[in-house]
């Protein structure tokens, strides 16, 4: 690249030389390509493949084959977590199901997971994890009588280290934190709970699809994540989980519904959860939804986890190297950590007005989130997002904020 | 109707005089309208107006919304739940919810329940309630040392009378038995174990759409149902939750989701529930799931659930007149009530071979339902099904049951 990065021109460049930059045609294009969306890690872009495949399920199998389809669907779950495990989790065959939302699933292999190791009162996960994680696993501590012990230094693993005893009977953390954006060392944290023999679940919401996770590789325990993020399945999309081959068998989730059953359709009198990965089902999956989620891995897959994740770091770098450069002077300060290696796809800038500035932005075509306390938080997605995205983005932001400063309306009486 | 109800032009006559006929072109018509689809009870037909707002809020609210939809996405599983209980559920607004499967919820709501009566052990259900029914009430019930006592005569109120008392926490029941077609009294049972100090969640899957439910009015405590059978919302669409208003603060369901919390995005550090029926939410809700759930609401709300029933109880009363005269000599039973009164809108056939009759009848182009053991299961949903559909059919089955009779493949060695 020539020039000066930042210069427009310069983004120009970097989005020629981009390999990726074909797939984002591939996508419904908001507003007439005008739209700025930096919001992909909260609700990824509508691929035109997955609405094709929405309007086939819908018409073809559910409109046409009626109940003849499930035939097909029902190995649906299974296929549709097996291709996620290929192309995203690093997770061999039979090991991951598309299920029930996020926070179902958490809360089953937590359940599944302090089931397997009594006589540990403790469960530990660190104070700026995701919301639905600290609640649910707060929860279930309190049934087993436990309790959660919260990390307040994120992801650190030497934090991890000093928590982790023989007290502990699961360690949950975000792969990458919803926030910061901050990447946790899984293969280390993984290593060092089992070393007390702790189990460890791993929500990978904010990574699966834009950073590499090996879940195999690292000897991880059981994982769960969202597929409306990066995995662009849509709104509320059914949910993943992982559970480890060796383990499948031993643990018992709590949700004992019908299509965890072994022989389904006999209807015994009695719950026998199917051996495998089946068992960690519930009741009817979502057909449409698990769709949605097999042509989001396909996608992903093409790109390549390889390419996305270059892209991912080249992007998150090019921003904060504009907001050093633009933004520092006007009171913003970098919340992700600084180190390529150590972060996702998404950034997030502090400033005490980012709620002002993020409704601003908004009104000009430019979508980012919000994220308490003070934080713009900035996703990158790397299929859909262009540097010339995040220039013109960063570009907005330099111009409003000046003119937001002190416009917060005062408190009320 | 002039001529013997087993002439063809009996069955014309009828068609003729329905006054829902007209219902039947606002659906997809599967195999250019050949098919006969007696399985409306397991998966309803695709409405034309759900296949254009599956459609509508793929492209428009997701592909160019994108995440500004979720100012209005964020209401929709209350908005749906109300829709439901005005037009189909009997209930006041403010009380139901669509969210997670039917599975799911009877664990939420069962363990709410037994946790809001400590110390009593037992958990009243039916043996032939369906699988998933049960399976999850045993585990619960193991969870809170308690057990699930089985009653062994169906629906039967006086069964109910027998078994209720101090020690009973809930009695939960399906309104109409998935296999039967049984349907149990909602109000004489609940104010039975009400008398008791009991709770009562009814499983409205099988009745909701097909028959009118009063929650309110039966003064039911919780109920669940799904809605991909009569409510036609599509295969694992998303399923729906009742908790009458005075009790929904007292209870706490188990799985803590964020889409549960009082102030959602301020992200607290404490699960606090929203006051109200939105606690019963737990992760990100299936946002089209939930608005194909909404018109298949209006649609059922626009044929009025009076006249759908009527005709329901004409069609299965057609059908077990055409059962009697033809398939009775063939050694088929009706194994279902013959009180209209005392079933839902689908009837059994009991027959040695009904798996086999099952099978040919699907060749033929009749989708009929098989139920271990025996059953030949006959949904006739009332807005997509036509009398000369249930001639077509039992003439089918009475044209090829002969030929079947002891075609039954010996026993492998």
């Amino acid at each position: 690249m020539t020039g000066s990065p930042t210069d427009r021109s310069y983004a120009e460049q970097c989005d020629a030389a981009d390999p990726l930059a074909g797939f984002r045609e591939r996508f419904v294009q908001p507003d007439g390509q005008q739209l700025i969306y930096l919001d992909g890690n909260s609700l990824g872009m509508l691929p035109l493949a997955t609405a094709e495949r929405i309007t086939s399920v819908m018409y073809r199998e559910w409109g046409t084959g009626l109940i003849r389809s499930w035939d097909d669907w029902a190995g649906r779950p299974a296929r549709a977590g097996d291709l996620l495990g290929q192309h995203l989790l690093g997770a061999a065959p039979g090991q991951v199901v598309v299920s029930d939302s996020t926070t179902v699933n958490l809360y089953k292999l937590a359940r599944a997971a302090l089931a397997a190791r009594p006589g540990r009162p403790v469960v530990i996960t660190d104070d700026d994890n995701f919301p639905t994680d600290r609640y649910v696993l707060s929860g279930v501590a309190a049934e087993h009588g436990g309790q959660v012990r919260l990390l307040t230094t994120g992801l650190a693993t030497d934090a991890v280290r000093a928590a982790v005893d023989g007290q502990t009977a699961l360690v949950c953390l975000s792969h990458v934190a919803y926030r910061s954006g901050a990447m946790a060392d899984m293969a280390q944290i993984t290593e060092i709970a089992h070393g007390h023999g702790a189990l460890v679940l791993w929500d990978l919401c904010h990574s699966a699809g834009s950073v590499p996770v090996d879940l195999d590789g690292c000897g991880a325990d059981l994982a769960v994540g969202c597929t409306y993020k990066y995995l662009n399945a849509g709104p509320g999309a059914p949910a993943y989980l992982y559970v480890r081959r060796d383990l499948q068998d031993q643990l018992r989730q709590p949700v004992q519904g019908w299509f965890g059953q072994r022989n389904q359709f006999e209807m015994g009198p009695v719950y026998q959860p199917v051996a495998g990965i089946g068992r960690f089902l519930t009741g009817t999956p979502d057909i449409i939804g698990i769709s949605a989620v097999e042509e989001g891995a396909r996608l992903l897959g093409e790109a390549g986890i390889g390419r996305i994740r270059r892209k991912g770091q080249q992007l998150t770098t090019y921003l904060i190297e504009l907001a050093d450069a633009w933004l520092a002077p006007l009171g913003f300060a970098v919340a992700s950590p600084r180190d390529p290696d150590r972060r996702g796809s998404h950034v997030s800038l502090y400033h005490p007005d980012a709620d002002l500035i993020s409704q601003a932005l908004i009104t000009r075509g430019v979508v980012p989130d919000y994220r308490t306390p003070g934080r713009l938080r900035l996703g990158l997605a790397p299929v859909t997002t262009r540097f010339t995205d995040v220039w013109d983005a960063l570009d907005c932001v330099r111009q409003i904020t000046p003119g937001l400063a002190g416009r917060r309306p005062a408190a009320g009486p």
